[in-house]
């Protein structure tokens, strides 16, 4: 069924959800789905509300026309995506595939709704798996002498692409901060470790040391400041002390698959928006 | 903080929440939270509303009657609680005191924001520890021939304390017909099993028998069809094959306290409507 | 590392334990791993050990020579395997792919130990995905009238294939009674519910008629009995008010994928023995 | 049942269950549950064994004559418990009760063994509640003046009480580090966050801030390092962008509670041996 998703934040008042949503009526915008949360932290309120597309008298710039007064004495940060253009996303990968792999079985499967146009990897490995499903596939090998040129033609690749959204899938580069400035909320990264816990390299293995009894895997966007930006969702698993850091791989591989395939879907149904460093999620 | 909660359910159709916020709006009322549900299934409207009570133009009463033809034209099902008046929780309960020791300790920490004037029991066991709590204890012994006066005297009880809400915590008789069907959607039952698995009697040895490797509790609203009633919350935990019935009973005591006292927490919340035989919960 | 994997039942007697750990350290064995268990209910006794292969002055033929004189004192059901021996899967799918999908990108990642010589179909629709993993696929239509004819071409393949174990991946064909028989213990199904709930056709839709808030898959042991054989693993996942049909079964896809990714591993390990109607798993 | 308990940890060795087996067999030693766990990263087996009481013709004093051998030939580290002799627990509590209800609640219905001679806190709070469960209560105030004539009456307390373990049921005072190392592997401390992650004061408040998606709790050994000690059992709870700091201290509750009183359990059955910093649990 085609949709029209509204997402709004703007600072919290009396009236808003009740201008909103005449507004819609008036225009006979039947509304399947809708969530809101005020922020009695900040101040800030958020909402998000699907629109059946067959029932509202406006298209997606008709309704920029129109909704534009509101907006503004409001003071309304809002995005309207009309769900009959799929977004495009771009996956990025080094050697190890299952997050790959469970990204590409889903969108087969139609369980996650998007284009594909692109994968980029460092490695030739994954060559044959993304071209059987009719992807295509560059390879961009990442070296530390042309690191700069390097991330000046995935950078080139991804404005070609016109990806809406560009997914680290255990892509195992740091990202330049300039192009994580370039990209702030489109770029969405898995890392081994249920953050703030063992960031930087070898998480599975710091896990092992310290003794902890669950260990995790975090879904969030990328921003220049490493495995510290929003997070969007995590995934646990316990495991016991028999298992070696080996194990801990292995395991983890299923949280990791699970917390980016959650975040990614959630990023693509429009239900995650950012708040400074924080998430809100309308799942 | 005071607030009111308004709960609604009616016939979906467009146009309700712009009608009810746009209320709100115009009396001065600050919603601090808000939650809907369309129904596409059965074509039902559920919306839950919190509003900061010191912002609002009206008392409970002056809004019921500002907000009747509202509710008529949109034919809502409506109710509306103010939160400076606690509900008053009837708890019954037989030898077993784990659900009622949680539910007390809850109680006494404040995260369960009700009144509890008594707990009736059909044996003395847990006299002392509720009386220790200030708490009202009665004693209905329920016997084979007694049934029909015990459930007279249960019911008087219940009237007389004035219960909003009435919770077996482990209430091992079954109750009448007649009391479910006089308190519908007010009677909470911990089940000990995950229905509708292994209904009826010892549960946890016919989850043993069936070899499961998860074990759960069911929390619902009791209904004169045994064990059949609208599901309020469930819990799960996971079993190996060491664990004997024995063991079962053990680890199912937590998964009962828990399913128990989110459950009831909800219900006090106003978070819990009833749709058939299914529950919407907005937690 | 290659290793000699013991699994043991027999009724439980003192000394059991010393003899055969007697045995294996006589004989130069190091123990990577060692589990055991006395079932209290059933008397008898389980016991699992993986000996490093390449410390033991014995290979498996000689193992069962100088082995057998112990194994009858204790009547001891015993079976020993090299893992230098790969075992050989079969997987039968209908039109859903996800479990397959699942199986064959653990299975390229070395996550499951085993080789996959075929998978059976009624339907063409996987071929492409099988081939490309470079398996043979078998395409044998099951109609009303040659249900006959079409599993004993099932059993062919599969004796032809010299499968091990044959993995039911969301077949959805009812196994005749007599092959459940000839392969007792060797078949492994995913069943789209958490049995013993919502047993037969259409599980999520029976999970949503009920109103449960968690829904889940079992991984079990085919016997004639249909969904009444021994249980080797369940997955749960919370699901609410909002999720129609529809979204159980997409929420449903991840928990069958995991049980039966697990159970499979767990068997292909020998870490799964069956006591009459359950199971013990030395995970 | 009354059962010996006996745990081992030496150097891993071939031959070392053999000889411990034969010897309990020897003397008539019904084993009722056996865990054993080589560890290939550090060199060292572990093992728990329970013996029924009833059918081994040693008693604990008796067992550890003829053992001495044995235990020698193979560097065992060992001890050996008689169930028959409940352990002390002495608890340490601050203002709030929530674990500490937790674990009376529990201690009274049976699901911990032990006894529990002693409550010490540094508040006059919870007297009423212990010395309803006939336990005394010891108040032991601490100022910044006072803490070494504190913590110097708070060692003769549990001297005194000859503790076989102590529990800091959310006791808000750091303990000084000659207490710590005075009672290695025998002070018990819930931590309120999924540690590493939020070490130090007011981790909720962390978690807020940093927008994680799950939080924990961490049931730990304590150790002169504050909040580094062995872990012995985690839990965590899924929140959401609606949760406050105030709602994480709730719903931590929950967390706290279970990890709590799953470590102590398992400590109390001689399940948790200690290696370097991490823990070997036999649950």
């Amino acid at each position: 069924m085609r949709r029209l998703i509204l997402t709004i934040s703007c600072p919290d008042r009396t009236g808003i959800v009740a201008a909103v949503t005449t507004f819609i009526a008036h225009h006979g915008g039947s509304v399947l789905e809708a969530s809101q949360f005020a922020d009695h932290v900040t101040g800030q309120f958020f909402q998000r509300i699907e629109i059946d597309a067959e029932t509202i008298n406006l298209d997606a710039s008709g309704f920029g026309v129109e909704f534009g007064p509101l907006a503004a004495e409001y003071s309304l940060n809002w995005r309207l995506r009309d769900t009959e253009v799929p977004q495009k996303v771009v996956i990025m990968v080094s050697k190890q595939s299952h997050c790959l792999d469970d990204l590409l079985q889903r969108w087969r499967n139609k369980e996650l709704e998007c284009d594909i146009p692109l994968v980029i990897s460092n490695h030739p490995d994954m060559r044959g798996l993304v071209e059987w499903h009719g992807i295509r596939y560059a390879e961009v090998p990442v070296t530390p002498e042309n690191r700069q040129s390097a991330f000046d033609e995935v950078t080139h690749l991804i404005e070609e692409a016109q990806a809406d959204v560009t997914v680290l899938a255990r892509y195992m580069q740091i990202v330049p901060p300039e192009v994580c400035e370039r990209y702030v909320g489109r770029i969405i990264n898995i890392h081994h470790s249920f953050l703030p816990s063992f960031m930087g390299a070898r998480p599975y293995h710091q896990a092992y040391e310290r003794g902890v009894k669950i260990i995790g895997a975090t879904c969030h966007y990328v921003t220049a400041d490493l495995d510290a930006g929003p997070i969007i969702e995590q995934e646990v698993a316990r495991i016991d002390h028999a298992d070696t850091p080996v194990d801990l791989v292995r395991i983890g591989r299923d949280v990791e698959r699970a917390a980016l395939a959650r975040g990614l879907r959630w990023h693509l149904e429009d239900r995650v928006l950012i708040s400074g460093n924080r998430t809100i999620v309308f799942d």
